[in-house]
């Protein structure tokens, strides 16, 4: 898969990028991911894109422009274009897999109060919020969706742990609390059912905790 | 307000605060954040923090003991201990408002399959998730905490920008659609209402799109 991200920011959408499990599969070749600095597609010589809200407001909006003239350069066949933007639809899992199957991503960060409508409607394919909360720009957010999409790619997680058990994977289900050594810790105990070696308690219990603990930190799944 | 990140990837967690409005927030003083490597509080010469379930599974989990050294080593009066977890409570502006009014945030980030549950039980005041997605580790999502909590600190925005107006300040509602010069692009106009100068149908305008925008893609936020 390649990914180009297009931003005020470069840095900070790559450097998440660069450790560990994501870094790996970028060498490997699994990932091919670019950051691009959206001020070498502007139109004036100090280098501006971004310009006052029509009808009055307070900030600064990013101009058609320059994003217009980024995704004529960045696009190819089968290409997605995203928009980060908190006016998205929720990045969710099923999103990050649905995402992971494109063999193109073109990812455009909003900044200040966010981009001009004619690039929502003319050029992107998709609107994607990570969230309800505001950031100072859509750049971390890129690197979060990068994240989540690079580690679904086959070969990324290697032999190193698997995305089977996880989180979401059931989607309305939180995990159960997991312990590992020291047994005891400070006068806290491993509970008893995960060292007895009875295969079928250890689920059951598994399966108990993680649905009271969904209720208590995520009751919007239980509905 | 100083913020104290713990994690195996320092950099993944500071790098997206170095740009823009939150580098000039720490530069002034306004926020004081720094991230501190796990492994420092590592039990063996190994520098190892992590260990396998107990009761089966794939995986590993970070252990007990260094996160316990860690919290001890950084925590004083005041400090609010926060987990990065996708088991926590959902990130949402009012949870950035609350952390926003902390002196002090110890956040500790996941990794690999999470943390020991007594780590969440004993020392963490607060267990809070970005999205139901799955990061690679939590300290994106730790960047994505501390940049939405340290953008609220007052004189972080400076007169740059203003909050007020801005996405899930209403909670339940999208921005309108907005737009900047050029007035006319590529054929495209800018809609006649935001440049007639009448504020009041400007307002019902806006009002109008942002009900429209959240049906069509928060349908969530309407109920």
């Amino acid at each position: 898969m390649r990914i180009d991200i297009v931003t005020l920011f470069p840095d900070v959408a790559l450097a998440p990028l660069s450790d560990s499990i994501i870094q790996r599969a970028r060498a490997a070749g699994i990932a091919e991911v670019e950051a691009h600095q959206l001020r070498d597609w502007s139109e004036d010589k100090w280098r501006r894109v971004d310009d006052t809200l029509c009808g009055g407001g307070q900030g600064m909006l990013l101009q058609p422009g320059p994003l217009f003239a980024a995704v004529e350069a960045l696009k190819r066949e089968g290409t997605r274009v995203i928009l980060m933007t908190p006016q998205g639809r929720p990045f969710k899992q099923a999103v990050a897999r649905e995402l992971a199957a494109c063999s193109h991503l073109l990812i455009l960060c909003g900044h200040y109060e966010g981009v001009d409508h004619r690039v929502v409607e003319a050029l992107v394919d998709d609107e994607i919020s990570i969230g309800d909360y505001v950031l100072t720009n859509g750049a971390i957010a890129a690197a979060v969706v990068c994240d989540a999409v690079i580690r679904l790619l086959p070969g990324a997680l290697g032999d190193e742990r698997s995305s089977e058990e996880e989180s979401f994977m059931v989607p309305d289900r939180l995990e159960a609390p997991a312990y590992t050594r020291p047994v005891e810790f400070r006068g806290m105990k491993v509970p008893d059912v995960l060292l007895s070696g009875h295969h079928s308690k250890i689920r059951a219990w598994k399966e108990e905790m993680a649905v009271e603990r969904t209720r208590r930190n995520r009751p919007d799944l239980m509905e």
